[in-house]
Order: C-alpha cells, then sequence, then structure tokens
C-alpha cells in the first residue's frame, strides 16, 4: 500500500505510518501537508498519514481546513513520544559544533538544551527533521549537528551525541491516518466533527449540551474561521461516540439547526 | 509613548500600532512575537501590538500562551482590511520579475495571482512584507518584486505593479493592544478570558450554559493544549461583557469550580 506523508524517510510521520499500516507499506514522502492530500487525490497515494497536534505547541491549524476540504475519511490516530537526538558526524565532539540543522518545531522544543550546551551555534531551520540528518551527512562538515529522532540517526548510521534533549518530558504528537475507501474500523469509539452552528447567543452552549445529555464526552474543540464571514467560526469537536449513539446525536442536532458532518470514526489509541 | 511591534516600518503592525495608540508613538520593530512582550518586560517598550487572528488563516497560536505568560492587560483591538500590493522597482514590468519576496501568509494569501501571472517565478520567503520591499530595494535589481502593504510601498518611495492582489476579498487582521499599566477603557464592552474547567464530561457546555443564562453572547473561542497534561486543553473566550455584568458572571464560574483569569476588557471595534 502507498502512503503519503509529510517529510522524508526517518521521520516522525514515516514512524506512525508504519505503526498503523504496517511495515509493508510504500512510503511516499511529500514536502508538504497540501502535497500529502492531493496525493491521495490524483491516486498517487492509497491513503496518508499527518500529523494533527502537538501537546505543547496545539494544533496544526492548516489540517483541519485540508480534512474539511477533502473529506476522507479519518480512520485511526497514533499518539508519539516525541523524543529529539542531537545527531552528529562520527569523531564530531560537541567542541566541534557550529551549526545546528533541524525543523523549526524541533528547534524550538529543544531551545533550553541548545541555550545551555551550544549558545553559540547558529541554529537553521529545515522542512523536515530527517532531512536535516541527510543534509549534515552531506556536508560532510564536523561542525554541523542536526536534530532529528533516532530512527534518523540511524538510517544515515550516525551517531547521536546527546540524547532526549527536548525541553518538556511530556512531548507527544498525534498524527492521524486518512484513507478514501477503508470501512469504518472495528473497535471505533470516538469521532472527529465538523459542526456549524447559527450564530445566535448560547448556540454552541445548545451544541454541548446536546452531547453533554446524552453523555457523550467532548475530547477535543478546535475552532476555525469561516472563510468569507470575518470572526465567525466553525467546530471541530473529537467525540467519545461512534456508530448509532454517533448518529443518534447528530440528528438531533441536526433537529436543532445545526450543522453536522462526520470527519471519521476511529479507535483511541491514548488513555489517561 | 515606546510601541513594540512584530515587524518594522511600513508594516501591517505599524498601521495597527499608530490607529491605536496614535501618530506620536515611537515604534520598537521586533523580529518576533516573543521579542515584543520580553521589550514591555525589560522597559524598552510602554507597550505592543500584535496580531492574534485572520479571518482566513485563524488564530496565531503563539499569542495566546504569551498573552497568559506575561499577563499584560489588552486593552483593545483594531481590524484591518489585509490589502496586499505587488511592488517592484521603477521602470520594472511584469515581464522582468523572476522573483517574488514576502512573508509567508502573504505569498499564501495572494498565491492565486502569482499562479495565473507569475507562474514561474520563485517566491521567496522574508520575515516581514515591509521589510522584503527593503530588501528588493537594498537589491536594486528589476527582476525582483516584493509583496507588502501601499504603507510599504509609500515608505521606500516604490511603485505598486499590481493593486489588491489578495486571493479573498474578506480579508481582515485582528491585532491587538497590549499595556501593562492602562486602565480599562471608557466604553470597553468585550473581555478576553482565560478557563480552566475540570476534565469531568459536560464541562465545558456546564461553563457556556453559565453565559448562555446570563445573556452573555461568546464571540471567540479559542482552545490551547495545557503543557504538562498531553490532550488536556484550556480555553480562551471573548465575550459581550464588561465591568460588574462580567464580574458577576466570573463568580457565577467561580462557583461552579471554574477557574478564570480576566485578561482585559476592551471597546469592540468590529461590528456586523
Amino acid at each position: 500500500m502507498r502512503i503519503a506523508i509529510q517529510g522524508e524517510a526517518g521521520s516522525f510521520h514515516e514512524m506512525a505510518a508504519r505503526q498503523w499500516f504496517g511495515e509493508a507499506i510504500t512510503v511516499i514522502p511529500k514536502d508538504t501537508f497540501p502535497e500529502v492530500f492531493a496525493a491521495i487525490a490524483s491516486g498517487e497515494a492509497e491513503g496518508g498519514i499527518t500529523a494533527i497536534e502537538n501537546s505543547i505547541h496545539g494544533s496544526i491549524n492548516s489540517i483541519y481546513d485540508l480534512i474539511e476540504r477533502y473529506g476522507y475519511p479519518i480512520i485511526g490516530e497514533v499518539p508519539l513520544k516525541v523524543e529529539q537526538q542531537l545527531i552528529a558526524l562520527p569523531g564530531a565532539t560537541p567542541d566541534d559544533i557550529t551549526h545546528v540543522y533541524s525543523h523549526p518545531v524541533a528547534l524550538s522544543q529543544c531551545s533550553a538544551y541548545l541555550d545551555e550546551h551550544f549558545p553559540k551555534a547558529k541554529r537553521i531551520e529545515l522542512p523536515d527533521t530527517a532531512g536535516a540528518v541527510r543534509h549534515i551527512k552531506e556536508l560532510d562538515d564536523r561542525t554541523n549537528a542536526a536534530i532529528a529522532s533516532q530512527a534518523a540517526a540511524d538510517l544515515y548510521h550516525l551517531p547521536v551525541l546527546a540524547k532526549n534533549i527536548e525541553n518538556d518530558e511530556a512531548n507527544y504528537t498525534r498524527f492521524i491516518a486518512i484513507h478514501p475507501d477503508w470501512p469504518v474500523p472495528a473497535g471505533a469509539d470516538t469521532a472527529m466533527l465538523s459542526i456549524t452552528t447559527s450564530h445566535k447567543p448560547g448556540a454552541l452552549a445548545k451544541v454541548l449540551g446536546i452531547f453533554a445529555d446524552a453523555g457523550v464526552n467532548l475530547l477535543k474543540l478546535q475552532s476555525r474561521p469561516i472563510v468569507g464571514q470575518p470572526w465567525k467560526y466553525k467546530f471541530y469537536l473529537d467525540v467519545a461516540a461512534s456508530g448509532s449513539r454517533l448518529a443518534n446525536v447528530a440528528c438531533q442536532l441536526h433537529e436543532h439547526d445545526v450543522s453536522v458532518t462526520i470527519l471519521g470514526q476511529y479507535k483511541r489509541q491514548w488513555k489517561d
């Protein structure tokens, strides 16, 4: 199966793709999130994996817009612990390092470590963590280091100078699996919905009240602007319901003039 | 008065700063949003102006974290219509242009125009729209163009090759004014609140129900992750209430074990 990801071989996206779709997949690397969805639309890929939020940085807003635009069902989630390694060339020591390459979020996630240990090193942003490792291997200069996963270090056979250098221990990224033709997975207990209410006062309170009265727990609520209507918003809800129970609540919402679209049903992988 | 902004002279931030604080201010330009808040903390600036959301791209998530961290009251808002101009060197014609410089959001806002009229031009990202105009003036090469405001074209005395090239007509950015020592402005009718509920089912529904029962309209709801508690969220609410009415609702929320912080009260500038 051909699965599109943002990033390249050795990235956290590839780890998530193999964890959900299995090791037998062919990974189709793409530079940007829109290109991941476009690859599925064109048939170049059959499905995709994309990050949707990080436990520190929050939602990746543009993913919500892409999910809505393409309408490919969300069929699964993969929460991955983000463990960043400082990777360098063989024989390089900390004193050699004058440049550190990585994705801007990874550089930000490791800022405290870099401030303390490499205050003078120049931080250079690249589109992908694994690509940063490939880049320092190509440059072949001991003054360069990269921040990326252990998998990326292994892929390029480069040593790790320092392990788990991220600022916060509880640093997770949640990925979603999308596939246009996949049935609702067995054991699905969670759904993502897109909701547009009237703009009357109390409209969102009424929606959440309907979920609460039905005993359906709200896991996440994300607002996004409605394009063309400045300062009006639609809402993306992750709720702990699926199947008939979900359908019943959706019908109640429709009766209250709330527009609801079910964007996918999946089995929740994160339990408190 | 010294007012810190993200960006430089001629930017939309400068326009917003002068609109709110008046023409007599001294603008303190900063490269990043964290530096704007740090400049106020150090006393280098007395107040600041920062974008918080765009009507198409949505919220600038990191601003919410900075507002919460520093606690400087929000004292006003400035919605600005984003009108982007294609700016070039004197004598340059569309056929000359091979490179277009701007902020990544501005490039994205004008993507349809660029795709149609300059499909082969290389798009180069810089931290600021007005800085892009300064940059093409410095390069002094007719193959370069920049996307920025009319104010930036005027500042650098460069001609506009094409006017209002943004994809969407209804494109507004909302800025907020912050100042540690400013009293609540006369006529304030809106407040921004930070809310943390218990993680019990129905907790957010109860909060929004309290606002609805008090007749307080919810203008915006933004969720942000709670650092250290993966997949738990706090909420930022813009509500149409101020003064005693706001204080009364806040007290009711406290009685229901909801933690509320008032982040500022201001006069709403956008009316439907």
